[in-house]
């Protein structure tokens, strides 16, 4: 396993880089600043969540949520990962990547072919959330993270739902934002190549709401959903 | 480690079930058809990589392409998990996720919240490709994989670019699809609450191309953009 490190301090603008959480390429990409990661985890609400089983990588989507330093993904009490924290919780070793494609980067060359992208990758032991309060919470904060506010416009779970809802947590620790934004590089002989060369923004794009057949009369759009 | 398995025939029209491949969960969400799973590979060019360092789980966002049913993923020499493939190269047990979003489900309840999505995960031994023809093409594949048509309208890897980039191949053998569509779940005592409900469509758009301002004279938006 890797070596300890100092926690980041909760009063630090920046995480501390680690072995782990420094690129062997591109390191120039690499962030730890707070601000930043904050801000790509926000924007999402789906991560790829990648723990290990019988000695080999799992990695599975999940949908997840942020409050202050802490990830929380929430799943069946019957599902793998969620069962492997186990009964005395040592927790389970993860790794939770957040990746946003923001452009094709199309050089004249087939070499220089790139993505302009914004990624966050946490390591960290994730712990199963015991506190029903914290539960609670942790449950707002992963239907907020789809649509914000939206948690506050759906009926909260109930006891049984609770009972049914595993949450673990994730403490943002050791973690590296790795962005790449601009244009296209290309070798200076490459330059008269008759290839066209620019970049293709990339964004998820929201379709129209499609309302279920049986909505309660006079409910209307709500807000944030109009502004999608 | 996981049981052997036989491996699927090539003339299969499904991917052989395993112990990894059925979900404890949603097992009706799951499917082991091939061309579902290509369709949904040949929609991405983002996978989301998870291999083992000591004794941790990694997640790397990265390229990949397919080629019947063989996916390459590239990157330097010099990255980690190629250079964990090593020179007697034992290979490198991976799982490669590709995921999908295609819309946000809003139901009453915040527990029956859920995502419409399409994912593959493929999990394996990946190996380093030493011949130079399958590291030519697969690197094609990579290319055309996030346009298609692209890897013809650019300069190709001189042997100088094929020699910084490794390829590694991970044969589509233990494969599953998770694919959820359609409307919102409720609780019958839940549908006269006056949230709203429904499906909002997602999907990823593609913005105006914005070309480099050393493009050689005369070199026209191609056919493979002009369509996005």
């Amino acid at each position: 396993m890797h070596e300890t490190h100092e926690p980041t301090s909760s009063r630090a603008t920046a995480y501390a880089p680690t072995d782990r959480t420094v690129p062997t390429r591109s390191a120039n990409r690499a962030s730890y600043d707070k601000e930043l990661v904050h801000a790509i985890l926000d924007e999402g609400y789906v991560c790829h969540l990648g723990f290990v089983r019988d000695g080999a990588p799992v990695v599975l989507p999940t949908l997840y949520g942020r409050i202050g330093e802490c990830l929380y993904v929430h799943g069946s009490t019957g599902s793998r990962p969620l069962r492997m924290t186990g009964e005395a919780d040592p927790g389970l070793a993860v790794c939770l990547t957040v990746t946003h494609v923001d452009g094709l980067v199309l050089a004249r060359s087939a070499f220089h072919h790139s993505i302009n992208y914004r990624s966050v990758v946490v390591h960290g032991i994730a712990h199963e959330v015991d506190d029903p309060e914290e539960k609670r919470i942790a449950l707002d904060a992963l239907v907020d993270h789809v649509l914000p506010g939206r948690s506050q416009d759906s009926r909260p779970a109930n006891k049984k739902e609770l009972a049914a809802t595993a949450v673990i947590r994730l403490d943002l620790d050791e973690v590296s934002a790795k962005v790449r934004t601009g244009g296209i590089t290309d070798e200076p002989e490459d330059l008269a190549l008759p290839h066209w060369a620019g970049v293709v923004p990339v964004r998820a794009e929201y379709g129209a709401p499609v309302p279920d057949p049986g909505l309660a009369p006079g409910t209307g759009l709500p807000d944030y959903l109009a502004v999608l």
